[in-house]
């Protein structure tokens, strides 16, 4: 189901993400509106046209002029704000977010909803290593991934919905995913390479090796700058997954030790062979065509719909 | 000690590098020859531009009207060069290379290196995910940092010499540092990042995961794209001082792994926050102003010049 330009969308949540999905959808003729904590943040929208109106007041007047809903919080906040205010929404409004963690929060979320209200996940994989209105730009989408994760209590319409935004922004590829396998590879492909990020930073004082340093350094720690508020959850709402790819990667380099420690040049080779061969692949199925279809069906076979 | 344009220039090894430094060169009005062992290198190099003369034969008359050396072999390959073909260059030949390691190759170098000619180390922090001549490309080091490594043997002439040719070729920053704390330098932010980018890789069949990742994990794998017939090499050349970063960074991983696992949000927040920090830093450095003088004076002190 696409959206209607007659549909008005309201932005919960007025971050990075909010803002860049605010801006985006404004310059693609929809009507935004924004609620956040923070009026410095809404006037700042206001200002600089990423959105039409906002507030900072759960004013159930306001609230319930919006068909569609996207939430942009951290994701204890989201389930929280469903529990408490999901009263405000208009009826059968259709929700969304854009949370990076799904398991923990979108059955919880999908158990308490209203009936009339439906709510799929979607995860951008997309960011910047700033943070807040500020910094939101939708160019950010433009050749990045979006994962939509519907469980069996969504239907092809929802999918669809989710998948309409995703082209309104302008993401390369949109996927389907079940919320296990998004958080599977969420752990490895986003969560992973900060923790490594992370550690590559603090396990000495290098501040100032920059002056000695290649791009390969400054490629591998671009994400140490990272949002502490924010990550800390993300990393605990999906602990297990996260610490499996923590071990299965650790132990990776503990084989590469071991070959390095015997002077086993034979095997470092083949894995550089194995490493190099894959990351060509990797290149092109980001440069293909987007397997979409391909995909969801994959996602709904696993879901038995 | 500056080049003069009436100095000829010699590159050995017309690879990514070497290639590089040859088009660099020429493009500042140098004669620049090359000796390689593939004669469509040499073809490909003089068809495009990249030398004015060059050769597949080790001939010394073609040799011996060369001033300058840029060796731009792999490390065990230029030690055997020098071992065997010294006597084919010039009376009082300055020579300098682009080698990823040097305390192993350097001593030995400057140890039977006839007395006429000097030998001063440089590496430049630059590089592409291909190789061979046909991906040279000069514009690789501007941006780029390129770190001068003279011993007890060098003089300030020497490193005068290398710094001009890290000055004619466009480098960012250009600095010098003991071959030991180079090798601990490159250990660090080279090798063990590249050990990271090709675990990550060969870790689980992840080459179609393409569609589900953002930048972070592109980027911390653009470097899995190796040279596997060079790397093996500079890990076991620097095999110590390698596998202490390794420990070391696995040791953190294991510090963050134990976070997670005691839900302690705290200590991870506080690792973000430094790694942010640090990685501030890291950018001021990068985009200060050079502090070569600063750093040459330190390496000399080092050495007791």
């Amino acid at each position: 189901m696409k959206l209607s330009k007659k549909d008005k969308v309201l932005i919960v949540g007025l971050g990075l993400i909010g803002g860049s999905y605010a801006k985006g959808l404004k310059n693609e003729g929809f009507y935004v509106g924004a609620v956040s904590i923070n009026p410095d943040d809404i006037s700042y929208a206001l200002d600089n046209s990423i959105i039409d109106s906002g507030t900072t007041f759960l004013d159930e007047n306001y609230i319930k002029q919006f068909d569609v809903v996207i939430f942009a919080l951290y994701p204890t906040t989201l389930v929280n704000w469903i529990k408490e205010h999901q009263h405000l929404l208009k009826k059968k409004a259709k929700l969304t977010d854009v949370t990076g963690v799904k398991s923990s929060i979108i059955y919880e979320i999908q158990n308490i909803l209203r009936k009339d209200l439906t709510f799929i996940g979607a995860h951008p994989m997309a960011g910047k290593e700033t943070s807040g209105v500020r910094n939101s730009d939708p160019s950010i989408f433009i050749n990045a991934n979006y994962i939509i994760t519907p469980t069996d209590k969504n239907d092809i319409k929802d999918v669809e919905f989710a998948k309409n935004i995703g082209e309104l922004l302008h993401f390369k590829n949109i996927v389907a995913l079940t919320p296990k396998k998004h958080d599977e590879m969420i752990a490895f492909l986003s969560q992973l390479t900060h923790c490594i990020a992370i550690c590559l930073m603090t396990n000495q004082n290098c501040e100032h090796f920059s002056l000695f340093s290649g791009d390969s350094f400054r490629d591998l720690t671009r994400i140490a700058k990272i949002n502490e508020n924010m990550w800390p959850e993300l990393f605990l709402m999906n602990k297990e997954k996260l610490l499996y790819e923590m071990d299965l990667f650790i132990k990776e380099m503990e084989k590469l030790k071991g070959y390095i420690i015997n002077d086993n040049k034979e095997e470092i080779k083949q894995m550089m062979i194995t490493s190099t061969e894959r990351r060509k692949i990797f290149d092109k199925w980001f440069e293909g065509n987007s397997l979409w279809t391909w995909y969801l069906k994959e996602s709904f076979r696993f879901l038995k719909m």
